[in-house]
């Protein structure tokens, strides 16, 4: 998918929303477990009620892995699902992947052409070598690890230099020699939203992936008010607070309930760019 | 495997060689390519004729997942069959990982428990709790990235504080914080010797992961000169140059010289630390 179509999607969903599909088995609803794929018919149905309110999925690799051969199986099975039903949607693989060149290449073919998605998360730590291969990949995207949510992101990449511009910062800056908007996008933690303005500094039109709003205690005004474009240029995550909202017969529903009010929320925040 | 079982191993075998396993499928043996499992059947040939002179092995899982669901399903085989028939070898995934906390669980919990490998490569720039679920499996091994040895290792490891201070460095130094020489690993490319004495400051006791020796270019003996400890603390890997050494019928036979070759060269670094 390229950024014209990204851009489009959203304004006519008016929605910025990416569900985070982290299908923690020990979670999902317990009358599922009878099934024979109960990861699949749980994520089935939480994208069959959010998909009128999101342009994004991101599926977190790690949770199918866990599972081995058959938790693969279903990661491929979703994907497929997705594009079949939701082709308008854009597929995130949250993989974090980084490596060397020549393995670099290997994850680039795993994920852009044996699944098939459209971007992936990358590790930035390896350097030009081990992104560029992603960015290779023509209407595909590469989304760079910049600044974390959780709490260890304080233990490295706020590292400043003798000049005070801090890691995350030299991550944003350098990878831009390598990829540009159309083909690059970084991985921004909302837990500071007053962050944005800086990063905004360093990648004014490059889109946003947010993760941290919600659970982890990011707002959605404080993001925006920092972080929006003319052109949007937000995708803001949320997982836990959309797929695990209910551990009932109902997670479905709820889920779908969830994932509105947060659409209507950005409606709001799309409205003051227009 | 704990720590004096890995030390016991290298000084019986007089060796300290990691052999990388990188089955790209574009470069093995024609002939394996009617075979059912043409990996399985290269990996298993080259670990039989290397075994004897090798400590560890080091399955890239990149080159397994590009295969998608088969090509895991041959990771697993080839663990297993390292496990069976050679259990005094040490076996690292070469994953780079790391994922905030609870996904991190997710991997760990992937490696250590469905593959039961001894070892994972992990990324650290999300910090401590994307590190910390690895340390916290007994008599298994967190190796984390600090200096890698390829070109793109300059892009950001190298940026140094105020204080001059690098940020390879900071890693060094930070996760010792959290793991320890029973539990914690670094990988440091070999392609400038001289840097180990740097290393060897501020890990002076933690087993060392060396790629670069060979292909890339880095010499064991000065690798060994700045590196070895009185424990050895070194598994120096190399992929290409042993697995790929020839791409005929006789490719384990090769492999198996290569190995012997670079196992000899050990020996004699092995005797002066004794």
């Amino acid at each position: 998918m390229n950024r014209k179509e990204l851009i489009n999607q959203i304004f006519t969903k008016k929605s910025f929303l990416c569900v985070g599909l982290d299908p923690d088995i020990n979670k999902i609803p317990k009358h599922l477990l009878e099934l024979e794929d109960p990861i699949f018919e749980f994520l089935k149905q939480i994208v069959d009620t959010t998909a009128p309110y999101s342009v994004a999925y991101k599926p977190n690799i790690a949770f199918f892995e866990c599972l081995g051969i058959k938790g693969l199986i279903t990661f491929d099975k979703i994907v497929r699902y997705i594009k079949e039903n939701y082709p308008e949607v854009f597929i995130i693989a949250d993989a974090k992947r980084g490596d060397i060149g020549n393995t670099a290449k290997m994850y680039a073919k795993t994920f852009f052409e044996e699944y098939d998605v459209d971007a992936i998360t990358v590790a930035p730590y390896m350097g030009e070598d081990s992104v560029q291969p992603f960015l290779d990949y023509e209407n595909k995207w590469t989304i760079v690890l910049a600044l974390t949510s959780n709490k260890g992101s304080h233990d490295f990449q706020f590292i400043e230099d003798k000049n005070g511009k801090q890691v995350f910062q030299h991550i944003l800056s350098k990878t831009q020699e390598w990829g540009n908007k159309e083909n690059l996008m970084f991985v921004v933690g909302a837990t500071q939203g007053s962050m944005f303005s800086k990063i905004r500094e360093l990648a004014p039109d490059n889109f946003l992936l947010v993760p941290g709003v919600g659970a982890q205690g990011g707002s959605l005004q404080e993001v925006c008010k920092y972080g929006i474009t003319k052109e949007c240029g937000l995708l803001v995550n949320s997982s836990r607070g959309i797929i695990f909202a209910s551990a009932d017969k109902d997670f479905a529903t709820i889920a779908g309930q969830k994932a509105k009010e947060l659409q209507e929320e950005m409606a709001e925040e799309l409205k003051k760019v227009l």
